[in-house]
């Protein structure tokens, strides 16, 4: 607590990879652009995950599992997809290691080189896809629904806890369909998935569109896509969906039978969301102070804190609160009691202010008296004095209030950093103030390209909601038929 | 349904090697001993991985995740961990691919080589000691009790699907504590969590018992391990929980101050099962129609098929079925109703029955005029009318009865494969036929290394509840102060 916390406005990126280490959710390793996810990030991330796999299940997914090593060869297999993906990955190249001559420990045994060499997995579509070969052969045999939770590797330059790691943890799924239709509607469904999950589990409000060709997934026809704004204005994708067309079914020739007996090839669809969201997550809501979490992703949603003068009070104060433990755990709510007599009182309010739970009670002698407790709300950072009967069911209600006021807070900041702009001399100065801007834009690539280069802002996504509009390209002035999001982006 | 399939009697390996196949559990891939788990296979992995990580939380520990790749180096600092583990593995040695000149695809990039070469962990002790460093100061900072679920690659040169793969899923425990003697009842307490979830969920009767020397775990001072027997009569180690004694805390230098300041070296377990534990549920139940699963795994604990000649009939079946799918949800019953009309009632029982499902119920036109339903359990193949009304208290009453049916026959099992033998001679004998060997030993290396050669069969374990029996060693005749398990082992 002695040194100072960076905060937002002295500098937003210093202040996010500080409160990661504060608040004790992962650290670099020693190995280049790997994290750790220490156990309080790794339990926000198992919410997640649970939510997540929850949702897929309902929507008739299966989880399965495939290899980590991907044959080099595969990747070549689908022209875009090897473009994308091929660059910067990690290669094994050989199965042993052998001491060496002069005991200075292990080196690599020169005999043991692969044949082939294997790529440790960007993405799964074309290992999976060479299976599904195997799996399909007519239209009984489809839909394949299938999803995988598993580590990734993609060598990057430059990492950043959670936002951009060589080794991040996500989840792929990988479906198979006779029409292409059926196909679409998947990629938009698993989109809705997404949406509804970041709205209602993170509250964190998004867009959901379509990238620009540019900024499409290596392999894909058509990319949606959620987009949420951090509290800096810069954009954060926040979950992929693709339609692929026929393209890895071509690329591994995955052929059916259908009704009629004709061979065609397959429809495939994957879609995405990493570890990335925990940087989302933290991004959306945490303040100078430290995280802060809506209370259906916190590990501990509710902490109680005893503050005591002698052992007689804190036994009384105890047994209040192991009373209240039952009752909260009735209703389903996480509840830590700390009374760890090592602690003062401001030492654990600070803590748990830094980890972001969501109500804090803290009982002292005249609350024992007078039968009641003090409620401190982390996200507005109020407190009241309740009486202690009753006050389960008040905190089941609070921890809704919660949920929804961090949405709304999101979303309303989000709406205050949206505008639209007509001409590219203000855009240029727009959007160096962060936030989203609404434009139009010819549809090239040579425009969005000169645009990305002048400003460094992309185009996140053309909304899915954008309404038709008659417009003017804010660079070329040839017509464009809806506005495009811009932003600057992580 | 064509060909026949190989009986456990004719060929077991190969019995078990097709079983995994037509039950849908998993395959083999393209990359060299690294397997596909199926959905159907993964949902039962699924069910294992959940009741076990409910039991670690219920200890105490918390999950994490640590880095795929361990630097070279680390591997050689705990002298006996690089003989037991650097010998076969994948070494990652270049962090990028480009396209071949001569536009053949896509070649390693010889420009990007990794300065020291990364290791795909074979087991994380390694990195995970390196980061405790950080972690541990002081007697506050312990115990430490952490796991994580994760990939694993070793290269195995002989692969089996589940019970010996290259890359393999499982979870390792990893914790650190101020004293050895906490360290050792950490040890002996994750023997038991396994022991008690191997027995109460999957229905498979363990021994406990400590590895002999030359057994143990490449860095531990004793390994603990859980071994079970298969139908085969060979045994298959279905998990290890080691006390690491001071052996990495050393290597990489993780020391704590204690209470008086004064600094020590920190004790060490770690402890895990795989989805070898799949290959063992398999073994150990499933019989020559196919795979036999205890209800608490089982993915579908109870199918409804319909046998109707008419609209008619399906429409008043699938009423009376939709009622009762309601009633087994609310016991918390899984239930598939399978009224498919492209499949025959003959095809569909047989699926199932391949497939392990405990229960099925039947119900034709005679049984809807009845008020009646056929049930077949898998476990004992018996058949039976029963009323209709009041079926899912019966069924709900019926699945704990299969549950302990299957783990009193499989315990019946290795108690008839259990003897005890006191010369050498009839020990060769008596190995050949299978089961478990309970003999003296004297406790030396050289006599264990005699027995594998010359029987195959292994030191299992000295189980943790033989008693003390003053002996001779069957082979040399030296003092044994009680009996050590032998067998062939998986």
């Amino acid at each position: 607590m002695a040194q100072k916390n960076t905060t937002r406005e002295e500098d937003y990126s210093k202040w996010y990879n500080e409160l990661v280490y504060r608040a004790d959710l992962a650290e670099h390793s020693d190995v280049r652009g790997c994290m750790i996810i220490k156990p309080y990030g790794y339990a926000i991330w198992e919410k997640m995950k649970d939510l997540l796999d929850q949702r897929f299940k309902e929507t008739g997914h299966s989880n399965a599992y495939f290899p980590l090593f991907i044959p080099k060869s595969y990747l070549s297999k689908e022209a875009s997809h090897v473009e994308g993906f091929a660059k910067e990955c990690a290669v094994v190249t050989h199965y042993r290691l052998k001491n060496a001559e002069d005991g200075s420990g292990v080196i690599v045994d020169p005999d043991a080189k692969l044949e082939e060499e294997l790529i440790v997995r960007p993405t799964s579509e074309t290992i999976i896809w060479n299976s599904y070969r195997n799996w399909i052969q007519s239209y009984r045999d489809l839909p394949i629904l299938i999803n995988q939770w598993a580590n990734v590797v993609r060598w990057e330059m430059r990492t950043r806890l959670f936002l951009r790691t060589a080794e991040f943890l996500w989840q792929e799924g990988h479906t198979a369909h006779a029409t292409k239709q059926e196909a679409i509607e998947e990629a938009e469904k698993m989109l809705d998935v997404y949406a509804e999950f970041a709205e209602n589990c993170m509250a964190m409000p998004v867009i959901k569109g379509k990238k620009s060709e540019s900024e499409r997934f290596a392999g894909a026809e058509e990319t949606y896509c959620i987009e949420a704004m951090m509290q800096d204005g810069k954009a954060l994708q926040a979950g992929t969906s693709h339609f692929l067309g026929q393209n890895f079914a071509k690329a591994f020739d995955v052929k059916f039978a259908d009704k009629e007996g004709k061979l065609e090839y397959v429809w495939a669809t994957s879609w995405g969301v990493s570890t990335r969201l925990m940087g989302a997550l933290i991004m959306t809501h945490s303040d100078d102070e430290g995280l802060v979490l809506p209370p259906i992703l916190a590990p501990i949603q509710v902490v109680g804190v005893p503050i005591y003068r002698n052992e007689d009070e804190l036994k009384a104060i105890d047994s209040k609160m192991a009373r209240l433990a039952k009752e909260l755990k009735e209703l389903g709510i996480t509840f830590k009691y700390d009374n760890d007599d090592n602690r003062r009182p401001g030492w654990k309010f600070a803590e748990y202010e830094c980890k972001g739970v969501p109500i804090r009670l803290a009982m002292g002698p005249r609350d024992l008296e007078e039968g009641k407790v003090e409620l401190a709300r982390r996200d507005t950072k109020t407190k009241e004095s309740k009486d202690f009967d009753g006050i389960a069911h008040y905190i089941s209600a609070l921890l809704v209030e919660i949920q929804n006021n961090l949405f709304v807070k999101a979303k309303t900041f989000g709406i205050n950093n949206t505008r639209s702009v007509e001409h590219y001399d203000i855009f240029k100065k727009e959007i160096e103030k962060g936030g989203f801007i609404k434009a139009h834009w010819d549809g090239t690539k040579e425009t969005e390209a000169k645009i990305k280069e002048e400003t460094q802002a992309t185009i996140r996504c053309i909304a899915l909601d954008e309404p038709e509009e008659e417009g003017r390209c804010m660079v070329t002035g040839n017509p464009s038929p809806r506005r495009a999001i811009f932003a600057k982006a992580y």
